[in-house]
């Protein structure tokens, strides 16, 4: 119950984050194109996928095996499903940046937002490989005595995700120039208040779990 | 041994993340002292404390159950009596910062990190607060009933700490207008990275001993 009470407020909280966002991207920042000759446009594909194409579906899909109902392998092919659909959201969101630091000739990867978002991809992919490859091959006892590691893995790479995407909300702020107490940056700050508690929450939903059973 | 392996990671981690730290403020930012007429030494007090003095103690105080020999009694005497010094430490750090901003006339909490960083810090009161309650209070059965609560939102607001260290990192960056790929930004990059990985070890030193018990 402590678990499902915690998912209610994760979904909450993800979706206030989802339209905080919209309203930024598409109000303040000129909407959403990867197609686009306005690099703004380019850009603002980033943050949308990077959340959520690809936390608020990881998100999801850690949840799953306490939020979806159904037998153990159907909770299982949700949550490897999910973080496949995830990935390659997650790749399209940060061919965007990269396409949108070549039109406005900007260096790459020198910020800690880059450093934390790319190793944490990276490390995200390889997990989910572990994973696929257990999921397959492993016997029985090989999978009961690899899960404590691949959820703690797991929940240190989602919390690493919000990290990279409170930081990104932090350079894109920088980037733009805007002043302190500008109706945009309050806007921003919310968006990423709701990100963060999202991420506690779902983080919450598997602890409180674990804990209670 | 797993939550033991991960706790010596994060003693690593916590380390280097500190001599990073120090080489950063006292050789690039001219060190670090309160009541200097030197606005940029009176600032360093504060990423100094936030980080050495609360979210270095706070993880050891998280930690002090796995780590600590002893009494469970004891290990909760150092828990709490950690958490108090981190607090206490805290809030000098909070303190030197808005000094900081008195002297070279900036507003005060306006981007996300301060939101972050001031939210989470009173929660953490509230945290404590309510763990001495029930430390002294509480019957066996309550605090048995409180204990993983306790445990979750402890870990969500050592997470939220973990994620203000960052985005006060970036913020930082920003206001001394570093160059992409300058020494000193990837100096300041390398000790968020550590920090992250502190806080990513200490979350798993708990996670895995809830886990393998």
């Amino acid at each position: 119950m402590a678990s499902y009470s915690t998912s209610v407020l994760a979904h909450l909280f993800g979706i206030i984050a989802l339209i905080l966002m919209l309203v930024w991207l598409l109000h303040y920042q000129g909407g959403i194109e990867y197609d686009s000759d306005n690099s703004s446009r380019v850009f603002n594909v980033h943050p949308f996928l990077m959340f959520f194409g690809f936390i608020f579906l990881v998100g999801q899909a850690i949840m799953s095996y306490h939020t979806v109902p159904g037998t153990h392998e159907t909770k299982k092919t949700v949550h490897m499903t999910l973080h496949f659909i995830a990935i390659v959201l997650g790749i399209v969101g940060i061919c965007a940046v990269f396409k949108f630091h070549d039109m406005v000739y900007l260096v790459d990867v020198y910020s800690l937002h880059s450093w934390i978002g790319l190793g944490t991809f990276c490390l995200f992919g390889l997990q989910w490989l572990f994973g696929l490859t257990f999921m397959f091959q492993g016997t029985r006892q090989s999978r009961t005595a690899m899960a404590p590691w691949h959820i703690a893995g797991g929940r240190a790479l989602f919390f690493m995700a919000i990290c990279a995407a409170l930081t990104g909300l932090m350079e894109r702020t920088a980037m733009l120039r805007l002043l302190p107490h500008q109706r945009e940056s309050h806007l921003i700050n919310f968006t990423g208040l709701a990100i963060l508690l999202f991420g506690v929450f779902v983080d919450m939903t598997v602890g409180l779990a674990h804990t209670y059973t």
